[in-house]
């Protein structure tokens, strides 16, 4: 029996090769037992004229199939399913009845209802994205990026990519992160002082479980990274939220007696703000006044191109009690979820063992193709396009800005992606958020951001990241106009 | 002034090509700060010959530098560092003076000291691999994977490739997972009742953490997958540790009151042991009559190549109390760290939730690149492949084994990819593993498997994924000879 061609159409919005698209139909016919050993393929000239492709392009997915036994040809009768093929399900599927299980009761602990909000996946279909934290197509070197994942694929890094590192990482990403990484940041670091983490994402929530119990207090910034704030209301520690001002955290405003404080001296997290020397000096000394420990998040240091970024609090600290989180999924691309921690022997050790039990190890081929991008220049050169782009699109949204008489809450000297503004005082930015949406502009609204039942709600976070020049005027305009209906 | 040709040199067991690796010298010299800004390059033809390369070598390499703005070329001057050239480090590098922190007390928590014990990176260079779990070169199809990955490399994939998800997953996965994966296990699931994880590993520590806490009890096979029982004890739940069988978990055997069941009724971790499908249906009630729900851990179902694999109990639960866990990091690479959960909605939103606050996502490109070898069936192919390959090492193993006598204690009559061996009462098989490593003899001793201060010492695991068929037989006859001379 011949297969129809009528089971076979194209899906106009499918991606790949059209050979690819043909072999794909066919592999999923057999796989769900729609196509049975023996059965006859339509002949190529047949498919060829149903889809409107060339021949060729159905022979070439008929002899791929072939060549991994899903096809066999008969001379002169075409091709078959092959008595090799891969088997169908062996039982039918059905759907559980009733779910009799009280979840209510069942779940033993809950981690959902945190402060984190729900950002839209569709932020590249908007006009005017002034969304945080998503990669540039315009501004990511593609290219070598992919040159160095194929590298990274060769037959000589067939480890790399294969292996169970059980608890270890890359030796040559951490080579170039002790030798190249940071040194930059002055800080002189030995292998096993540090980790690869998903992202700075994990490492955060690595040092939280290591650090913190129900018994200890850990000091937060206020407004901080929304995300944080869940990590450590989950582990339950005592939580103390201290106001940020224009230079970052104040040390005076540090309460008596704390075990960890995560700071953003770089960058503070949301307010741009740059913690100077005096500062930083002030914060270790009251630190070691309270023994308490610094966890160091030198968030966008790399993108300080108004002014040279600032020595890391860790390439200051002589006690061995700053924690270091870097990242490199926030400058190369975040899917890329790559970041590390760099600490003490005895605390890299504790981190290292969870991580294992949590995840193993991050992917072997996300690392060496990193390791190659750094080592081959290609993250400096990029660094430096991204800097110099979005010291350009600064320019134009801080004119724009003042032209319509908007508020900067806090704007960072140093550079940064995006500037943290203030709405007047009654103004809910969550409301203006939606509004703003169905006119194509996209911000993120503050709330999120501070600590307490009772946020404040006209501020929030305009990025220039992901936005071109050239619509920034036009974004902030609608912006001032929703704005000003509201005055 | 000119760079010294000596302070270059290739590194004979670099990776890459030449051009690369010259390339990378000169990017490392300009980043550390060894080479200035206005510095002059060697010329190509000294450089060349200094290190034995084609002229034509060292010129596409500073082509290529100056292209990304490291170096610049001056009509018949040569090359030199750029004025754009990324900036040195401004801080001078200090080693903290004195660990001033008592990590005895700082640390909140330890991860370290658990079961699962510290495996040879180096497993390769072995003659005689008996190692589980990792990926062999000469089986894994690695040109398909390759081809897959620069798919997912395209421009049309770019979003797949860099995107922040969040809290989501790649949709072509979760797609082919919920509509060819499961149902070929019996398995119906809607996408919001499918979660991507970091391998197997990632899901099971996922569970845990959402069902378990002090005041719960959780079921372990003994032996059981150590790493599944370092999991369970950082929970700090109560733990019960069931012996298994011949056919797996004795439905009998279990406690009165429970709340979670851990099992693995495909092929008993790491005894091989396939449950039979009455006891499965026994289970089942057992669970419903304590109310206590299942984690089934699928593990290794696709290497059922003695005899069609059963149902998984996943597609037996009309409750809604069977929780599943996937995984393609076993069977495609271990390096991959991709496996998924499934189960009823109210409990895969805690676990999106955790894993969000842990590490967001698995990268994406990963996912995409799975996506593909899935769909467009290489990875049917090969499974097909590897169970035929392995199939025909059990062959060789069993009748080595059966020639030097040496006791199978769990075969599994399903397949799977490795077997579970006593050795003679008194018999450590750690002492026996450090003795045969000096012979090129990679065993996996046993202890580790089991519950309990005192474990079983006799045990081991001889696996056949990784080692050439034509080295079993010397292989096993150097395991027998050691072991003879402890009889």
């Amino acid at each position: 029996m011949t297969i129809s061609v009528e089971t076979f159409f194209l899906n106009s919005d499918a991606q790949g090769t059209l050979q690819a698209q043909i072999q794909q139909m066919i592999a999923e016919g057999i796989l769900s037992g729609r196509f049975t050993k023996g059965e006859k393929l339509p002949s190529s000239r047949r498919l060829a004229a149903h889809l409107g492709v060339s021949r060729i392009t159905v022979t070439l997915a008929y002899t791929e199939l072939q060549a991994n036994d899903y096809l066999t040809a008969r001379d002169r009768s075409g091709f078959f399913v092959s008595d090799n093929a891969p088997e169908p399900p062996r039982f039918v599927p059905r759907h559980p009845r009733q779910d009799r299980i009280d979840w209510g009761r069942a779940l033993g602990r809950r981690f959902t209802g945190g402060a984190t909000p729900v950002k839209p996946q569709d932020w590249s279909s908007y006009r005017y994205p002034f969304i945080y934290g998503q990669a540039d197509p315009k501004l990511f070197d593609h290219a070598n990026w992919r040159h160095c994942a194929l590298r990274a694929l060769g037959q000589k890094d067939f480890l790399a990519l294969t292996t169970d590192y059980y608890d270890q990482d890359d030796p040559k990403l951490i080579e170039f992160v002790a030798r190249h990484t940071l040194p930059r940041r002055g800080i002189l670091a030995e292998p096993d002082e540090i980790l690869i983490t998903m992202g700075a994402q994990n490492a955060l929530w690595l040092t939280a479980q290591v650090l913190l119990t129900q018994r200890r207090t850990a000091v937060v910034e206020d407004p901080c990274y929304h995300a944080l704030r869940d990590i450590l209301t989950q582990s339950r520690c005592h939580l103390t939220a201290v106001p940020v001002d224009q230079d970052g955290l104040p040390p005076s405003a540090l309460p008596e007696q704390a075990d960890v404080i995560f700071t953003t001296p770089s960058h503070q997290c949301p307010t741009n703000a740059t913690m100077p020397m005096t500062r930083r000096k002030a914060l270790l000394k009251k630190a070691r006044d309270m023994d308490a420990l610094i966890v160091e998040d030198d968030y966008e240091f790399e993108m300080a191109f108004l002014a040279s970024p600032s020595p890391s609090l860790k390439s200051l600290d002589r006690d061995g009690r700053v924690i270091y989180v870097g990242s490199f999924s926030k400058s190369i691309f975040p899917g890329l979820r790559l970041g590390y921690l760099v600490g003490p022997r005895p605390f890299i050790r504790e981190a290292r063992a969870l991580r294992a039990s949590v995840l193993r190890h991050p992917p072997g081929h996300m690392q060496r193709t990193a390791a190659y991008f750094l080592s081959l220049g290609h993250y400096d050169s990029l660094i430096r396009k991204m800097s110099q782009v979005y010291a350009g699109r600064r320019e134009v949204m801080e004119r724009a800005l003042a032209q319509h008489g908007l508020s900067i809450a806090g704007r960072g000297v140093f550079g940064g992606s995006s500037i943290w503004m203030r709405a007047p005082g009654g103004v809910d930015m969550t409301e203006v958020n939606d509004r703003l949406r169905s006119h194509g502009v996209l911000i993120e609204p503050g709330a999120p951001f501070f600590h307490g039942d009772d946020p404040a709600r006209n501020f929030y976070r305009l990025a220039y990241s992901s936005i071109p020049a050239d619509r920034i005027t036009v974004g902030v305009e609608l912006i001032a106009r929703e704005l000003a209906g509201r005055a």
